[in-house]
């Protein structure tokens, strides 16, 4: 036997505790964690087969078909963030050579795109400016010219700060043998979503955003129509960690016995279930409600800054993360930085295409109160007030 | 815009608390969390990209190089369980095509051809039946049949006992010009392994195991020729989400700043911060001479009910997870069953190739110590007693 020496010695920095700064998170997600969320990260483990979290994950399938207003069997939670779902979606719905149409309006299509590339897709993007959108006619002709197995639509563009509509999207695809699938990450909970009266096949969302939980987890539903595209697949998912079917079997969606897929997120899902149970308690229409009024309230306090939004038409504004176009004659990184360190208030600038172009504020569940509006605006006022800028 | 109403209702079990039974879990994991470990678990959120966010990563970092033995710089934290490490590995250092040597000595092997053949790899199982491991000899003679790029063993085989020597099996890969990858999961902090010293190119281990955190992140680390290997290849991996160029710009490993990837599981990540703080104060030679001597009492007070260990050779008995022949005459789901429903300790009964074969029973980090053993042991003599007996 060799003989070895511990050469890597126990790091430092470990040495001392850890200490978490409290911070206001107004920027388009993660958000705070409810305090009852809060609470049920804090319990002790139990084992990911045993009926007591079988139960949990039953509560949250049934949380998901609440907020996604689906009565899709195959729902369930993904054991990764807002990516791994989309991964989770394109992984089993597309095979090698499938024709699949982007809306590319901001970040998230362009990722969407990537993914389809990866697998060997043939990708068509539809790309808009952010700020922009797609009607059903841009998307009847998308549809018509490429003949695609799945679109992706955004619902809540945080890049860009736009809410896509999505009545008649579902029926169009289907007129046309399409899926759609739809990436409601920053707006579900905050704006209505009907899944099943939508005609939406593929549905997820994220934890971390309205819902006040961890990031770690995400969420995702499958029609019947995307669900007999993937039992009817002839090649097996890239991915065994995101194999539908083993993921269905393991969330009790196929009615066979439970059998190891791999080490369910134990507490992230009891975080999750709270989650769900705190909006399932107030209500979509109650939270919707929220998020409109808080929302309404920032714009209006915005412009009495003197700022603009980024994005024109009240009709397609995200009513959860709010997009104002990067106040002229300041470095928009001043900004962000004078509200953190200042205020200990989190806002960001803009992503991908919006980069340099808008500042983005979210209220986001628990987060969207007038009061947290009040804050972030005088915070805002005072980094207007003590940036630089630029005289030109 | 058409209309849409509320047809799902808020789900009724949503409505109870929530509420978690105590649980003293000695099966392969997860394990219970450390004290510490659940304090983390109910802090506050800040932000992924936030500077005391990158400052806790880095300070993973450093653990994990400490744990692994390594001065590996692309080393960090994958936001999925150990199975998505396993792909995170796969995908980044497999291209279609490429050859690829696996130890199929139980579950875990058999779950990396799957991936393998899933990306197009050319996999090359090596079958053993559970409980058998590989020499250098068996490594040697799969190096030179089929010329992999790859090989993939189990150091800690938890579907049979077995521990893996790994001596020599590094420098052996090198000479064929094959790359070492290692799945430490389950005997990571219980046994030494030195990834630098034992020339393992690729390292992986879960965070629910010895580190008594919660499942849902885990550990990998990229020696500089598995990092070449990543960086010279033709095609990107398939999936983005595991993409280590990506994730080494996260994990500020490439120097560059850091730009957003995908949402990283802050509240896990705290945890597992201190999971790591705990093993780096304890030290690695006393976390493994607590495994050691934690788990030669089991066994003896096994052998005092007349219990037989599955593993025969005692160089390769793994001290994390034990596995105990199920004994004759029972059916080994009854014992397990009255252990849970009696005394509220999960033990489990084999996995894969080792069902019905074994029962398993797992002394991980904090829950490796000589109370727990005794507390297992009287149940088991308790179920031994009382469970049906068929009397062949
Ligand atoms: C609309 C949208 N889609 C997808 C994502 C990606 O989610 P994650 O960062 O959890 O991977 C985000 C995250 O901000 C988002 O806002
Ligand atoms: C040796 C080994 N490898 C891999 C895994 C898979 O890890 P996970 O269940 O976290 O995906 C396990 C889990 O039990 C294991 O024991």
């Amino acid at each position: 036997m060799a003989s070895h020496q511990l050469l890597v010695a126990p790091p430092k920095a470990l040495l001392k505790p850890l200490s978490i700064p409290n911070r206001l998170l107004l920027g388009p997600g993660p958000s705070n964690l409810a305090p009852r969320v809060l609470a049920a990260g804090g319990l002790q483990m139990i084992g990911h087969m045993h009926k007591e979290m079988f139960q949990i994950m039953d509560e949250i399938k049934q949380g998901i078909q609440y907020v996604f207003q689906t009565e899709n069997a195959l729902t369930l939670a993904i054991s990764g963030s807002g990516h791994c779902a989309l991964e989770a979606a394109l992984f089993n719905i597309l095979e090698p050579g499938d024709s699949f149409l982007v809306g590319v309006n901001g970040v998230w299509g362009q990722r969407a795109a990537d993914i389809g590339e990866r697998i060997g897709a043939q990708v068509h993007p539809m790309i808009k400016d952010p700020g922009g959108h797609y009607t059903l006619q841009d998307v009847e002709e998308g549809l018509a010219q490429h003949k695609p197995v799945l679109l992706f639509l955004t619902q809540g563009e945080s890049s860009s700060g736009v809410l896509q509509p999505l009545d008649g999207y579902g029926a169009l695809c289907h007129r046309y043998k399409c899926l759609l699938l739809v990436d409601s990450v920053a707006s579900l909970g905050g704006t209505p979503i009907y899944m099943d009266q939508q005609g939406i096949d593929v549905l997820y969302s994220g934890s971390q955003k309205v819902l006040n939980s961890p990031p770690g987890t995400s969420l995702i539903s499958f029609s019947d129509k995307a669900k007999n595209k993937i039992y009817g697949r002839k090649t097996k998912p890239v991915s065994f960690y995101l194999d539908m079917k083993w993921l269905a079997n393991i969330w009790g969606c196929d009615d066979q016995p439970r059998i190891y897929h791999h080490t369910t997120p134990v507490i992230s899902l009891y975080s999750l279930r709270e989650s769900l149970a705190l909006i399932a308690e107030q209500g979509l229409e109650n939270s919707w409600r929220q998020h409109r009024e808080a929302t309404a309230y920032l714009h209006e306090r915005l412009r009495g800054l003197g700022l603009q939004l980024f994005v024109k038409d009240p009709a397609i504004r995200l009513p959860t993360v709010t997009t104002v176009t990067a106040p002229a004659g300041y470095n928009w990184r001043d900004i962000v930085n004078y509200v953190m360190d200042h205020f200990d208030i989190e806002i960001t600038g803009g992503l991908g295409p919006s980069v340099g172009k808008v500042l983005r504020i979210g209220l986001l569940g628990c987060n969207a109160t007038q009061e947290n509006v009040d804050r972030v605006i005088h915070a805002l006022q005072e980094a207007l007030q003590h940036c630089p800028r630029n005289k030109l």
